[in-house]
């Protein structure tokens, strides 16, 4: 089968233009398909605050009300999508910025409401992605980079998790290709002691992750992204690494990070 | 040769919601091959206001600076395109948003300074058209979306006329298939009294254009958009048709509008 590689990077990377060029050079490097999703940034909130569109929470929970996904649409599959595909494309490789509503590749569900109403959040239709037109875009050497934005069906964008698109990218693809996932955060792994930042796991399944989780080890922040992870792993992706954007290249050679089997 | 229909809509539709919808269902009810450009649109000058980019004129010519080539990149591949995009996989239609930066689609030239600087202004490398996977896209029965930016190679956006991306587009495609171009604006057409809306020329050749232009009849803005469609009828587009939005069926029947061959 072909090779595919799923990144995921997020706004620490984004929002620093230097580390973004060092990372987008890396990704080049790599032979191969592969997909890169991005998360938001800092800059929603600053472009947010200009335009008096505050962060609405309740419960402690972000909530995306209509003047909100107005923005992270602008400012995700405008700013900061069509930025990192003009310069990818600098560096002669064949980006393609995409979120879920075009050419229909991620339909999604408006989260239904129960004790909180989510406002424009979606829910990944995980059978419903199209995965075909996805491996035509792979096998013509474009390289898709996803904003984190999936649609209702009905004419209304949705604000998606980027871990979760990455993790539902990956599931999907695996049915027809080999499939690596990688997360890129601000650490180099996932740590056995949180104020140790030498102390990366370099490699866990699940029995491990439950023994950590039980001791209270694994911060609250790496719990989705593990359980992602071994989503992901149940769903044929053939491998999951976390670590740093700046290991990018030691990532994939498994040098560094923490692998997930 | 297969048929395909290239639409350029302006910002007076963009900003009309009723008037949008009802021309997306107008453009999803064309059978066959189509691509859709569109223009901007007063949003882009709204939200420049409230964050505090001003438009710019230099000897009254309109001036792309970083912050507005930032702005309408958010805006037009952001805001605009992915609501006609979402809005158009509503009704069935597997739009895909573009702009030219987007699978080094349409790369063009920082427009070079003479008397002004243009600022990000992209002058479309014709002969660089990425005519291949546009044909791809469109035989797997996607409906491109294409925003009013181009990109210059080197990592920037650049801020390109509708109606211009809208003839190269056509222009390229017509060594592929047999292409149709339609200009929506404002009026029913071309006027041969431009004080009476009924009095639309049904047919246009480039000798009546240089007679009417002598005369003065052929307003300003009229005029770049005829030697647009000049240029695309010079170099094997099959037929221009100008005219309203709203006539959008009978534009594509010869009922209505003006009919450049």
């Amino acid at each position: 089968m072909q090779q595919l590689i799923v990144v995921k990077i997020g706004g620490n990377i984004i929002d620093d233009e230097k580390q973004l060029n060092a990372f987008l050079e890396s990704f080049v490097a790599i032979d191969g398909h592969k997909i890169l999703v991005h998360g938001g940034g800092k800059i929603a909130t600053e472009i947010g605050k200009k335009l008096g569109i505050e962060a609405k929470y309740v419960n402690g929970r972000r909530i995306t009300d209509a003047a909100t996904i107005d923005l992270v649409t602008m400012v995700y599959a405008g700013s900061i999508n069509k930025k990192i595909v003009a310069s990818l494309q600098a560096l002669n490789c064949n980006a393609i910025g995409l979120t879920g509503a075009d050419a229909n590749l991620m339909p999604a569900n408006k989260r239904p409401v129960k004790d909180i109403d989510y406002g424009f959040v979606g829910d990944v239709k995980s059978g419903q992605i199209n995965t075909k037109i996805l491996k035509t875009f792979l096998e013509n050497d474009l390289a898709p980079v996803f904003a984190p934005l999936t649609h209702d069906g009905g004419g209304s964008m949705l604000n998606t998790n980027a871990d979760t698109i990455a993790q539902e990218l990956a599931k999907s693809m695996a049915a027809l290709m080999d499939v690596q996932l990688v997360y890129c955060f601000e650490k180099k792994g996932v740590l056995s002691d949180p104020s140790n930042d030498g102390s990366v796991i370099n490699e866990m399944n699940e029995q491990l992750f439950f023994g950590l989780k039980g001791k209270g080890i694994i911060s609250e922040g790496m719990i989705p992204k593990l359980e992602n992870a071994f989503a992901a792993i149940g769903k044929g992706v053939k491998k999951v690494i976390i670590g740093h954007a700046a290991d990018f290249d030691k990532l994939i050679a498994g040098t560094e990070g923490t692998s997930i089997i």
